[in-house]
């Protein structure tokens, strides 16, 4: 459709406006997608703790309604701006560029952007960011990267979730691997879990190492 | 958006085309939508074996790619058609008539169609069933109702599933539960898990008192 194309054209663009303010301001962005309830505030909230005196995290998060995730974030402490789409299915460059600009740049080093719960509709909108990082929780079922392929495929990274959770849901690892390796075959892929902490050192010396290369301007 | 209005009212006449003509073949369509991952094949499995002798089952399922599911359920000797939409996030009136047309009626008394794994965008599109039916898993966390309100309350029944993993996910349930009768107020709610059997009889009932009331045309 020529309208949807359009409207793609110009988030794309300024994505890319996005993308230059954010690499001037010397930060590492994240879009983080995933299924609803995959797990992806605690998963930040955690990351941000741990990160504590090596990287300043800010974060800005998108609902269709509620600022339950804002509040928790906010609770740990975490700058954080919570966007409210109402009924559309992702985050876009516009919205992403309204609540930065709520947030003290300059005293971040990394900036989460939590999407939409959706593994369908964020695939298509750049917001600028320097890695996606799609989730997939141990509790969803290992062929989630099948039949999600647009989202898996465009992902940078991805993160399996709650692995403290792997056996009571009997969860294939080599089945998920392979096929995420068979779809998101550009991915890092990291296996952790947000609340046992296990797996998180391994993902946190990753964001060091991309924010020094950010920070080098060799991203 | 005038376009995307227009196409919204195309597919809400065709979905009472899809209405009138199950009706006239006395069958009980439900749509069944969740996140991904919450078990909904699993689920319509477990129900369709468990209504064996009783009531005949058939699935149309939805999936932006792959037929995994439609196998799983013809491997369990359910008569399944497989709809793979692309990019799109979720199935319309004319997919689901298309579908229909290639299962043999005559020989089913529950039409079950899996929607694509999405909290958001199957809620805006009707495709002319009796009932909508939302599946949350307990291990999705219980706010989902607050943030996906939509979907949520426009369902006529909800399930709470995976309930044999309600500890090992620390699902809070009465939380969910007052969040569930909050946005699903008008819903129907059950509670139960596909693998253990645990409150599946409520449900089974509940679905052949519905087919009953469908056939006599009551409903």
């Amino acid at each position: 459709m020529t309208l949807q194309r359009s409207l793609l054209e110009k988030n794309d663009r300024l994505a890319e406006q996005n993308r230059g303010f954010f690499r001037a301001k010397k930060l590492l962005v994240l879009n983080m997608v995933s299924s609803p309830g995959s797990g992806k505030t605690t998963f930040i909230r955690e990351t941000a703790a741990k990160l504590a005196g090596r990287l300043r995290v800010g974060v800005i998060v998108g609902d269709l309604a509620t600022d339950n995730d804002a509040a928790r974030l906010r609770t740990a402490g975490i700058p954080v701006v919570q966007i409210t789409t109402g009924t559309v299915c992702h985050l876009d460059s516009e919205m992403v560029s309204k609540a930065a600009a709520q947030l003290d740049l300059e005293k971040l080093d990394v900036l989460v952007i939590e999407n939409v719960g959706n593994l369908v509709c964020p695939a298509d909108y750049d917001l600028g960011e320097d890695l996606r990082v799609v989730l997939l929780s141990v509790t969803e079922g290992e062929d989630k990267p099948l039949k999600y392929p647009p989202m898996f495929h465009s992902a940078h990274v991805a993160v399996v979730t709650k692995s403290d959770m792997a056996a009571a849901a009997g969860f294939d690892r080599k089945l998920a691997l392979a096929n995420l390796q068979r779809v998101s075959h550009h991915a890092r892929i990291f296996e952790l879990s947000s609340k046992t902490g296990e797996g998180m050192k391994a993902w946190l010396d990753y964001l060091v190492e991309q924010r020094a290369a950010a920070k080098a301007g060799q991203k």
